[in-house]
């Protein structure tokens, strides 16, 4: 049974309980929620997580960061040195996304690591192995992306990108139409080549039923992948990406009537007036599901700041009601991020979260900031460190001037121009 | 005559001929703005700016950085280190904050190196002064005030922020409120510790047309600031601030019947939901002067980390209407910005000023994009690195892997795999 069919029978499994306690809310509102797929809980039953996760509508917005490498000389070491700071700045969900390497070797050891939980986007390894077979990426048969499918569903892999909306129709309407850049999703991009080459249907819209059975088996959790995503601003919210997020939203029904969870994927990159139009037509299209989104970034010209571009697309579309973000780091459109850009990628994420999450869950998020506000009006500096999003980076940043203000204001610091007098303690 | 005054007899100065090209708008809508008090355009008759800059509806939303310094052993060289960083890195004006150090020479150097609008805060230099002479910052005389006023204006500063709207009275609503942070202006905590000592009421409301006189004289334009500002998200927009913001609108009447350009200044920290809302608010209480936000904050928890977090509300308000966005830097709440964190709260204001342009100006500031985007469909590397914000961050950030991809995504890169077939050239 999956945690959708427990739910569904108004039972409450123990990654519910866990995953609720660690939310602070309510086991029936999770329960409800994942029983009527506004809430998903990826939890393979073939792997224990130290810290189920669920994701969605009343719940704090989660923050998800992709590691794993794309060199053939990939070192797991780094891999999992990615892992260790991602997990430690405080992403919620991790993805490998590894190209290179040996890709059972670092997914396993991802797996071993990590106490969230995590995705894979199978088609790159069906893919890869096919082109490091000499057939090329197109040389694929869809019998070898389902034995990948079951291989990662088989290790544990709690959730799966699968782009399953790429037909040869919405294709069409991509890369026939007036976009600048085209198809921009890796996913994406390998089943349209695929499509192409055999001149057939994306296999895993064509025989979805076998992904389903797939994933009902071990509760892997679809993420419906956004194939036609826009890769820049003049492409956002066009026919194709609105075609695609149709389907996508017929298979959540099919999902949820095979008691498989779903959760759908969206941008990208999107102007900012577009941001919330995009929230709501995929709450809509989807029947509610979960929405993940890639920032969105909400200029293109910001290579080497993408996290700040993302993060302002982030925050909005968490107030708008995206429920999953996806960080994008520094380095995004320049090269793989290095610890300390995944460190900034998974923190600006979380500042967009929680930025929303004071919106969507009113006193339950903001707690924190009023508990900051007071450590400021005290010139509690210990205080300020401990509820800093990250502690290390605000007590080592901090110069002090004088007694108790910092070096910006020096001796002119308002907390001691007025005194305690100008503040309430409460 | 002051711009405003040209502006309202229906004439064109060399000032507004040269904002209106950089601008690249209409000479016209920019007089009839200036006219209507719906733009300024700082720019003291005493001294040349290379680079004229107008602020308010209709126009590229400006970035302004702080610079100065806070300590007595301040340099000189530092602060012009930063002013160079600031300048380097675009803004589009510049603030001398400085409370250390020789002020009339801090500020006398600033202006000479400064192409673009320069602004002051005078109060901090009486206050400081009277505090120098052993009087404390509430021995300061209110003819001192208007003579730093005086001497600030001489000098060729193009806007002056003057906290004319904290009152006795709205200063007993910040105080006796509910407020957790009370008051987290500088100026307007100084004005309430003079008004507290002296029993009196601030100067720069009392004496308002002595101000008016000042600036009409030197055409200085008046950055009404908000000394009641929240400090806090559990503070923003309560009856302080508003009350505050109302006469700040009376005040931009005032002014405007002087012939005085007159902006004004807003929040602080905010809930993101209270974005919109007082951009709305400042604009029909204001009657639609251009205005000035710090941030917004959209949380109080990221020490380290604030321009991320002001970048997410500067950009949702400037959607919203709001016209000019005090950078944030990485150091905000913790000392002051060191050169690099000056580069990176320009960048981050930049990029929330242009995310908003896209909407505020349509394909006017969204052509920069598009061209982004043609250049990465067509991996043109080169145009990436000329067309990022930061160029010089880019270039030096791209991992290259293979002829054209970069490290991100290897052989597998998008535009590789499907080709140019993918993207229409336009």
């Amino acid at each position: 049974m999956t945690q959708f069919d427990i739910a569904r029978r108004c039972e409450v499994s123990p990654e519910m309980k866990t995953a609720a306690e660690i939310e602070g809310v309510d086991t029936e509102l999770l329960r409800e929620g994942i029983a009527a797929g506004t809430i998903v809980l990826p939890s393979n039953q073939n792997r224990h997580r130290g810290k189920p996760t669920a994701i969605g509508a009343g719940l704090r917005i989660k923050v998800n960061a992709n590691i794993g490498e794309s060199s053939e000389g990939a070192s797991l070491d780094d891999v999992m040195t990615r892992l260790g700071v991602a997990l430690e700045a405080g992403a919620d969900a991790v993805m490998d996304l590894s190209t290179g390497g040996n890709l059972d070797d670092i997914r396993r050891s991802v797996l071993a690591g990590c106490p969230v939980p995590l995705g894979t986007v199978p088609i790159y390894q069906a893919a890869i192995e096919a082109a490091r077979d000499g057939r090329g990426l197109t040389g694929m048969d869809p019998a070898e992306l389902f034995a990948v499918i079951e291989k990662h569903a088989s290790d544990g892999v709690d959730f799966i990108t699968v782009h399953c909306g790429v037909t040869r129709e919405t294709a069409k309407l991509a890369l026939e139409g007036e976009r600048l850049t085209g198809v921009v999703s890796r996913g994406g991009a390998m089943t349209i080549c695929w499509m192409r080459a055999n001149d057939r249907e994306n296999p895993l819209y064509e025989h979805f039923d076998r992904l389903l059975e797939i994933c009902r088996a071990h509760d892997v959790t679809l993420s419906l992948g956004d194939g036609l995503r826009p890769g820049c601003l003049a492409d956002g919210t066009d026919a194709a990406q609105v075609a695609e997020t149709t389907i996508l939203g017929q298979l959540v029904l099919r999902a949820r009537s095979a008691g498989v969870q779903a959760m759908v994927e969206g941008p990208g990159h999107l102007p900012l007036d577009h941001v919330a139009a995009n929230v709501a037509l995929q709450k809509r299209l989807c029947h509610g599901a979960p929405f993940y989104v890639l920032g969105p970034l909400v200029t293109d010209v910001t290579p080497g700041y993408d996290h700040i571009s993302g993060a302002i697309g982030g925050a909005l579309a968490g107030m708008a009601g995206a429920d999953f973000l996806c960080y994008l780091t520094p380095a995004e459109h320049l090269g793989l991020p290095n610890p300390s850009e995944v460190r900034d990628g998974v923190i600006a994420a979380r500042i967009a979260a929680h930025a929303a999450d004071i919106v969507r869950l009113g006193t339950r998020a903001r707690a924190w900031d009023d508990e900051m506000a007071r450590a400021r009006s005290n010139l509690d500096w210990d205080a300020q460190y401990r509820l800093a999003i990250n502690p290390a980076r605000a007590s080592s940043r901090h110069e002090r001037a004088g007694e108790v203000a910092c070096s910006m204001c020096g001796p002119y610091c308002v907390f001691s121009l007025l005194g305690k007098a100008t503040t309430k303690e409460n």
